[in-house]
């Protein structure tokens, strides 16, 4: 695990760049025992020269035999240990679905649910209803309750089948509180209680209570989503800046809302552009190359065909980042990292804890004797098993963006 | 090293079993520099096979270059880490001779010594006496002192040569307390001294100078071990109970005291059985299977071997072993862990620091290329050099038995 002071100490600017490239779920497994990976049958001509030039090895996003989520595993590669900095639950869910989030917001994970006429929870899921009826829901929720006489704003926002995130925007919000989701069938929801013991934590917990009630009795007609649960409630955690710590102007490349939110957390650049595809992706890299010096390039379909099962659709899905690769070196970066966040095997149909094939490239990285870029190549690279957190340290160094420690 | 909590958060139950089978001291080096070491050169067809479907790598059992005793060793494989955790040497001491340790009980190390005629210590070994007069001398003691009249009990018990274990057994117990060992031979022992400052430590203290004043009197006309010393002083140091960290119903099956008892220190349940011999070590992990869901193996020879300097005995050891692991397969494991406390090299005649060969095996282990189990094969294999204490967590991944770390 990585201490950032070390690393704030010795960050020096330069002139060279760095680019993270984040195939999301990369690592596999054979389908057999004698088989290939997803990475391994792939083609990929241009990665696995750089792999031939450079140092291969392989990352643990959070810690041993732990499959992360996508938002912990983007911490680490951002150098930040997820178990150190927790971010809550409702905070990736509002950065999830885009919802710009402001520091000083309060964010929550909300289940809609089953309750008998006695307000137990009958099912904590509402029989998970469809996606259409959840916007419904939140757009009646959004109507129908209120904090305004308190001063605060609210925000209901869809997510996915019986899920959405709630947002509270006012001043004075915090705490450390509990969930209201019983977490079995059968007992009733619990209230929201401040174990911060500070006034805003209890005026939290107080103003939730309050919009939790008006919620149950606004849905209390709906067939099946008459109820509601509230889990994840955080803030912004306000981590360190990645940018104050090395130094780096730093930007993020990426379709999905849930990796911009994370790097929006860290304090990078979200760049907006046209398009979804890989090639999109780097034709944005390409027009804001001289404004930033460490590019994050997020691709996600590699972890959707792997949660689909999709074997033959991730190999092509890697092939098409791979015939991206020399429009991106035509950029001129000193320092190429290609990675995953973690692992998602088609084998498995989700992500998991399998460390994940890594390839650092630059004028200074060891030539490996490693030839191609894949599991079991990697195996026998440089970088060995490592801590996913080391990531951009490690690129620090080869991008010569750290001094000397000590004399 | 492990963080316990990370683990508890997460660790989820399922169907699926894991064996942690331990060869002591399995580690080993080569006679000469070209040759093999115990295990490449022992014919292990069955687990050779599991090395080729699985992923191989080396653990470090305690701290780069440290030789580990056989307690920290086995505390490092259930996911103890032996610095932070750390067990009173009278309590291994105990432990290893199988006395039936109580929660409350405060073990020491006993060592018998020899003093010339105003008490100074001059062999603090008494000429490392045999092993029979070690036990008469402790039936003496057992017989000629008390501290009855305070309420508690005393337990003399022999261990080998000088060396015995003591108990105290009754209420308030404690303290952190000094050693009476003067450690070199020409200076007076010292006194017990508490340095918690708690009434139970004071307590403790004057109990243990009670007991040794009577001790030393009893043996004053012994013509070498007419006196002693105390050392390692401690409670059963009450640590996390495994089963609770992993959700594991957690067996243990052994044949020596030592590691019977350091299992039992985490919590794990000793199972009984007839035999000494690898075979009837499966045979009983086959009564209980249906009864756990962890099962540590101990197989003891390989480490006696080892420090006999019997190079051929112990592949031989290794070979029985071998032979038993297709019964073990039988019992369908999920993931089966195949290693060894830390390294016991023939030609060393002792325990060593050398990482450990390890292997993983599972339905989900990468397999990584490594076609036999050997130390030099490891080296190229997936699971890299470790921390032993994370062994237990990567099978915890394998087993499925962990959830995702957050969304």
């Amino acid at each position: 695990m990585i201490d950032h002071a070390v690393y704030a100490d010795l960050a020096q600017k330069n002139n060279n760049k760095i680019v993270l490239l984040v195939m999301d779920g990369l690592g596999g497994l054979p389908l057999q025992v004698d088989g290939l990976t997803e990475l391994e049958t792939a083609r990929t001509p241009n990665l696995d020269r750089l792999a031939q030039e450079g140092s291969s090895g392989r990352s643990v996003p959070v810690r041993p035999g732990v499959t992360p989520g996508s938002g912990p595993a983007h911490m680490s590669l951002f150098s930040y240990d997820p178990v150190r900095f927790e971010i809550g639950r409702g905070v990736l869910e509002a950065l999830g679905i885009g919802f710009e989030l402001q520091p000083d917001d309060l964010a929550a994970r909300g289940n809609f649910a089953t309750a008998d006429s006695a307000g137990v929870i009958t099912d904590r899921r509402a029989g998970r209803i469809a996606t259409d009826e959840c916007i419904r829901l939140c757009a009646l929720l959004q109507a129908n309750t209120s904090l305004a006489e308190d001063d605060y704003q609210v925000f209901v926002e869809p997510v996915k089948e019986h899920r959405f995130a709630l947002v509270l925007r006012g001043p004075g919000l915090g705490g450390k509180l509990t969930e209201t989701d019983p977490l079995v069938a059968g007992k009733a929801p619990l209230p929201v209680e401040d174990h911060s013991g500070t006034p805003e934590g209890a005026n939290t917990a107080a103003l939730l209570n309050k919009w939790v009630a008006q919620a149950r009795r606004v849905l209390a007609g709906e067939p099946r989503a008459n109820s509601l649960n509230l889990r994840g409630l955080a803030r912004d955690p306000g981590l360190p800046r990645f940018p104050d710590i090395y130094k780096m102007r730093a930007a993020a490349i990426a379709v999905y809302p849930m990796y911009k939110g994370v790097a929006k957390l860290v304090g990078m650049d979200v760049i907006d552009f046209e398009g979804d595809r890989p090639e999109h992706e780097i034709a944005a890299l390409a027009r804001v190359w001289n404004d930033y010096d460490f590019f994050f390039v997020h691709i996600k379909k590699t972890d959707s065909y792997g949660e689909d099962g999709n074997f033959a659709a991730k190999v092509h899905e890697i092939e098409v980042v791979d015939a991206v690769i020399p429009d991106l070196l035509a950029l001129g970066p000193s320092v190429l990292i290609v990675t995953g966040d973690h692992s998602t095997p088609a084998k498995l149909r989700s992500h998991s804890y399998h460390p994940v094939p890594t390839l650092f490239w630059g004028a200074d990285v060891m030539p490996d004797g490693v030839t191609s870029f894949g599991e079991r190549a990697a195996e026998r690279g440089a970088m060995g098993v490592f801590h996913a957190t080391e990531m951009v340290p490690w690129a620090m160094g080869f991008a010569g963006r750290l001094e000397r420690f000590g004399a």
